[in-house]
């Protein structure tokens, strides 16, 4: 090899390891304060010599997961998969024809179901939702989320996830971050499906719970799922939740609606460097606009109380290159 | 280099990784049936060509804590702790001189208290364990643990933890095992430690808890302990803090009491292979020999069920080689 050749040898080399480096790790974010902020966060608690450098082990982030990791507008993906357990369930409770809030459930009538208030969801949840074992709840989410899409987008409702928030996941782990799902929906009807969309193990999902019971059946141990509601992850029942799972504070909390405020409080009222986001869904074209006045995933108090708390609100439409991974 | 040397270097080269990869793993204990029982099954699982193989994200292992990876004997850790704080609040409670089984407890008379049953012991644990913030309580846990020792070895309790688990624990997780311990003891009491005494962190340690509740003071968020139960995670209740915080059967589960036969019999009663250990406290010398009639982490049920169901019972005495990590 001539002298000459060597030389463009060694450029093209540095520069395509330089590439390599600067490599955009969320490519789907568009460039702006937001990504910015991101990127400058992660950067100041991962270099050993910056007075934000937190240790691998500290490195701990919450997400929410409805409205914040997958499509939660016009309804809980949860809440449509409990409408669909009741008409499963219906010819083997004659009474629920008359009885509310069974009645509009079985009449798609989310109006009286909503007027049932959280009593009435309940009441739904434990007769969907309990009453069988663990394995059996299991096998039936995952035939349902195997099966079920969203009506507009017309994918698996595990095909509606934010591509940008896939990236951010993947880049935050790549940084040894430890990622965390924490959700008001069930934590049972997430598990089966969290680590292949989001490569969060089981252990790592936050929810809502049932309360459940050990017992042995035919000389067999199984656990049972009880007609009981065991725990309300949601509004101050997060960082409880991440109390009792993670037994440390976050330095990193994603929400997307007042649910998550307290989450988000308790995770950047703590020392050092924090990040607080919240996805504000404005993109009525690309997905749904909703914030003060919605009947799901309502943002109204964190939106007037980011600025003062230095939160971060996240601007689908403007923020966000592409909303969801490209069709396999 | 002369042909020669280069044979001899080869030669030496060939012999020191052999002498590398079969490194003993567990230099505490003994050759003999147990241990290899541990070796092939962690073998098994962990080769692909095997019918018996795990995927890695499926390699979940746990064990208990008291007696299994740190001594209980005479009297759990915890419980000389919650004596020592009745001692320190009792100033602020004058009606426990007179108030069972807080008298008791002031005056160290574990009979009256024990024989106050769980009812009187829940008593004490609410009344040491609650009425703090979760930081508050961590700092007094600490504290306590930096400064107590193990009245007949002399040393931390944080010390008197089991050489030959501290490599086991190494040893799986180096085969990709995710290490978990789930306890009856209180989950912030062990939390603070777990970390650092057997490489677990918070967030894979599960135990009994008082319930928290979130709460603004002077604008800060804070996570309160309440004065009410939350979760007791013992006996039939170990299945249920696994199911609630792993949210998947472990392959391995090692306890040393009949309060962990439960979470033994979930254990090995999952499809393909499976391991359940008790620790049999046989060595009165080095440690403690107890079983059927005592009154901590009787072994009984457990024992005479082993065979049947292909536990393993680990004979402290002959199985482990050392007891106890070498003082520092």
């Amino acid at each position: 090899m001539s002298s000459p050749s060597i030389i463009l040898l060694l450029v093209w080399s540095l520069w395509s390891f330089s590439c390599t480096v600067a490599a955009d790790p969320l490519p789907s974010w568009n460039e702006g304060p937001t990504k910015a902020a991101i990127l400058e966060f992660v950067a100041a608690v991962t270099d050993k010599n910056s007075e934000d450098y937190v240790k691998p082990a500290d490195r701990i982030a919450t997400f929410d997961n409805d409205g914040t990791l997958w499509v939660e507008y016009p309804m809980y993906t949860q809440v449509l998969f409990a409408f669909d357990r009741v008409k499963e369930l219906a010819p083997q409770h004659p009474e629920w024809k008359t009885k509310q809030p069974f009645k509009a459930a079985l009449e798609g009538d989310m109006k009286t179901v909503g007027a049932s208030g959280m009593q009435g969801l309940m009441e739904i949840v434990v007769a969907t939702h309990a009453g069988m074992t663990a394995a059996e709840f299991e096998k039936t989410v995952s035939a349902w989320l195997a099966t079920h899409k969203q009506p507009r987008f017309k994918r698996l409702y595990t095909e509606c996830v934010y591509q940008p928030q896939l990236e951010l996941l993947a880049y935050l782990r790549v940084n040894k971050f430890k990622t965390f799902i924490c959700s008001g929906g069930g934590i049972a009807f997430m598990r089966p499906v969290t680590y292949r969309i989001y490569g969060i193990p089981p252990e790592q999902v936050i929810g809502s719970s049932v309360a459940a019971e050990f017992q042995m059946r035919d000389g067999k141990p199984v656990l049972v799922r009880m007609p009981k509601i065991g725990f309300i992850n949601d509004k101050g029942g997060k960082p409880v939740g991440i109390y009792e799972h993670i037994g440390r504070r976050p330095i990193l909390a994603f929400g997307n609606s007042d649910s998550d405020m307290q989450m988000i409080e308790y995770t950047t009222a703590g020392k050092g460097r924090r990040l607080g986001l919240f996805v504000h869904h404005t993109d009525a074209e690309r997905e749904y606009a909703y914030d003060r006045k919605s009947h799901v995933g309502m943002l109204d108090k964190a939106l007037d109380q980011a600025d003062t708390n230095g939160w971060i609100i996240v601007d689908m439409k403007n923020d966000w290159k592409k909303v969801f991974p490209p069709e396999k």
